[in-house]
């Protein structure tokens, strides 16, 4: 399913000026058609041990759509800085490159290519920009989304677009929390397009505008007999609240309805939930959830947790949407390739932080399985193989005495061919069918690899041949 | 001027669930066409001692633009919770309440309603979601632009769509920027939706798809005689960058062109800034400006400021178009009073905590000046009128024997009609005059006021009467 995140709106402007102003460049020194290779991936620094792959159906979508107007022409033209042979270009500008990519839904580490680009420089310049909006924000969600959901076996509901970014934080933040774990929001567009189960209840001035918290409860059951969520903190969560929602439990069963609950939204959560457990207990209401919210995060989530909360689920809002402990990803898209005389040429970045030294030449992932469970992923080169008949030696590739050999093992190539001269050639999966991905991702990890608090270090090591060429580029570097 | 947010793409949908379950439960209590009068106010407890109002362009559009189409009710229908003469009562649904704003570019302050909608209760209802997420999110990368702002005397340049969360939150976070004063961008349809100024230089990349710096310089140069930004530490910033820089400048200048100048990414900026500076200055560049970039926010801005750095001009991205500090506003929309036969009845929302209290009834924000400067604002219930012959008397709303009392003094009241009966009554002003607007709030507080650190404490009270009321209604719940 491809979502409407286009139409009339027309996102190929979404982009730098200085990638036209570079484009322009290549174009004017006549090397704009050379071939380049990029990757965008995560830093280590960036404060995320794993993340989420997302926003690949929406990136495909961009590259597809591109398309530069007319308007936009005479915008560029009346810049200025731009001569009317790069407007012309511009005319008749698509992506005819390669796009390979880890599949939404997958569980990567800092380094590995989330996606590769591989097209003339003049095209893979102006992308930069949009893919790395793209999958910066809806990766960075659904990570989030992941660590929360490794937070606890309760249920999250997303809810936060009053609190996002703008619209599409809010509805691409939605579907991104989706493939993290959240299976279910509050936004009512992130439902009709992504067909993510919607939910929701009802507010505090839904209460305030009946003469009593009773009255209220009565005419929202009446109208919702099978779908009767109350929110029990208006007044006074134990002594209003909870026996007031119990009087209307009592009698939808008593008609034969299958009341679903309560929210706690204020006060002590760890507290209140159990108390409310104990009274819909005694009435007999042992089927009704607890659903709690409240400025809700990882830390609050452990915290309650340890002290024996009953909740079944969780709404999240400004937390998860925005991602408030950390809001960006930090991803980069870096040459790491460029052809010269016909033939593609590794190419590094060097700087003095080890973690803003690139990779060079074009590259696969691969992750390294013992026992059916993820045991460390390799950065290869893409036209190597890893031979599983043989013992396997990694290493780390600063502290390169860490070594470790595996001898029964499986791997798997994590990269697949999305797009290849322009035209897609990969089947995109529903995003039921993406969730369940990456559940499965998920479940081939131990869980102290997605702990939140002390997280075990999950080997990402260099193959011994892209290990060499960095070594081999590093010193030229140093020489020149 | 209105920018595209809609069009093909239709926001109406863009909404909580429980919105949707609330209205419906309105229309099937009969209440549903009762008015109801919300604020929407952000809370002090959120982080910010000011805010600059921003998203009003936005929100208006959001408001005319609302339509239900036949693929929405569908939807909204195959979840089996709405009955039909819902799904039909929202096939005509428009706005056709009122709407009072503070305009965007104002200073605000915590509790000051920035918006107040007064419809009814179904209408204003199904609109509260997408008016906080248009106006949370503007409003808060608006402030964060002024915060920046207040920490240098620097031009600051908005980049960071490649980090913003989605494409709205670049393009809308590239016009807020722009409202709370960073007056430039990177982001190419921000600049030609909203006319924002448009700047950028060459990437790393750039230089490294040359042979040496120099080369890749001089085809910069050839390109952009008049617009020459050169980045300058690919390889070494003082060894390599500057002074392959001044070469190039050199004869930029011998053939009548005006360099721009140097971009600095990485390093001790205040050092590099510095020498570069002597270099660029014992080569006849005095005219050349300084660019610097890294991960810059409020406290390095500080820490440049206080060890000497000679940057002309800041290039923001992460920390400005996330609000990475504090990615979230935290406003709010709360009702103040609903219709009860046939007039408008004051409501308060009591919390325990007073931050969460809400000011009851219909109110306005009047600001008042001594020496034309900002003294104090002053909420007050809208039919209050501030009498500036005589002394006026104000009180912190908690500690009330705090009090001051003006002799000479002018009021403004800030806030205007936008929408009556769902009619523009408003000359929505352009992004420039915007700007303008901003720079003479700005103008009117005290530096200590907008200070980021250890900010002075500005006052906002609440009038006699309006202190009065809530008092009233507080003893009231006490009671009930």
């Amino acid at each position: 399913m491809i979502s409407p995140l286009s139409g009339e709106r027309n996102l190929t402007m979404l982009t730098d000026l200085y990638q036209l102003t570079m484009a322009n460049g290549y174009l004017q020194k006549g090397v704009s058609e050379k071939r380049a290779v990029f990757d965008l991936f995560y830093r280590g620094s960036g404060g995320y041990s794993y993340a989420v792959a997302a926003g690949l159906e929406q990136a495909v979508q961009y590259l597809r759509d591109l398309r530069f107007e007319e308007k936009d022409i005479a915008y560029l033209r009346s810049l200025g800085i731009f001569p009317e042979n790069f407007l012309e270009r511009l005319k008749s500008f698509r992506f005819t490159g390669d796009l390979k990519a880890i599949p939404e839904g997958t569980i990567v580490f800092p380094s590995e290519p989330i996606l590769t680009v591989s097209a003339p420089i003049f095209e893979a310049q102006i992308i930069e920009t949009a893919l790395l909006t793209i999958v910066n924000h809806q990766t960075l969600i659904a990570t989030t989304a992941a660590r929360l959901a490794a937070c606890t076996d309760a249920k999250i509901l997303e809810f936060g677009l009053r609190r996002a970014q703008g619209p599409d934080a809010g509805t691409y933040g939605a579907r991104a929390a989706y493939i993290g774990g959240c299976r279910s929001t509050s936004n009512v567009l992130a439902g009709e397009m992504f067909g993510i189960a919607v939910a929701g209840t009802h507010s505090h001035s839904w209460v305030m505008t009946f003469p009593t918290e009773l009255e209220a409860f009565e005419a929202y059951a009446e109208i919702y007999p099978d779908n009767c969520l109350l929110l029990v903190d208006t007044y006074d969560t134990l002594k209003s609240g909870v026996p007031n929602a119990i009087k209307v439990f009592d009698r939808l069963k008593a008609e034969g309805h299958k009341p679903i609950g309560i929210r706690l939204d204020s006060g002590d959560l760890a507290y209140l939930s159990r108390e409310a457990r104990k009274m819909l207990d005694a009435a007999g209401h042992v089927d009704c959830k607890i659903f709690a919210s409240n400025d809700i995060d990882e830390r609050v989530l452990l915290a309650l947790n340890s002290q024996d909360a009953k909740i079944d689920v969780y709404g999240i809002g400004t937390k998860l949407i925005t991602s408030f402990s950390n809001a960006s990803l930090g991803g980069v898209y870096k040459l790491c390739a460029v052809e010269e005389d016909g033939k593609l040429v590794p190419k590094i970045k060097v700087s003095d932080s080890h973690d803003k030294t690139t990779d060079p030449g074009i590259k696969k992932t691969v992750r390294i399985y013992r026992g059916g469970m993820a045991a460390a992923d390799l950065i290869c080169l893409a036209d190597e193989t890893v031979d599983t008949s043989r013992p396997l030696t990694v290493f780390h590739p600063e502290q390169t005495w860490k070594r470790t050999t595996f001898k029964d093992f499986t791997v798997k190539e994590l990269p697949v061919d999305i797009i290849k001269n322009g035209e897609l050639v990969y089947d995109l999966p529903t995003l039921e069918e993406i969730g369940r991905h990456h559940d499965e991702s998920k479940a081939e990890f131990f869980p102290e690899y997605k702990r939140v608090v002390n997280t075990q270090y999950y080997k990402v090591d260099l193959s011994q041949k892209l290990w060499d060429l960095k070594q081999e580029l590093l010193a030229e570097s140093a020489q020149s």
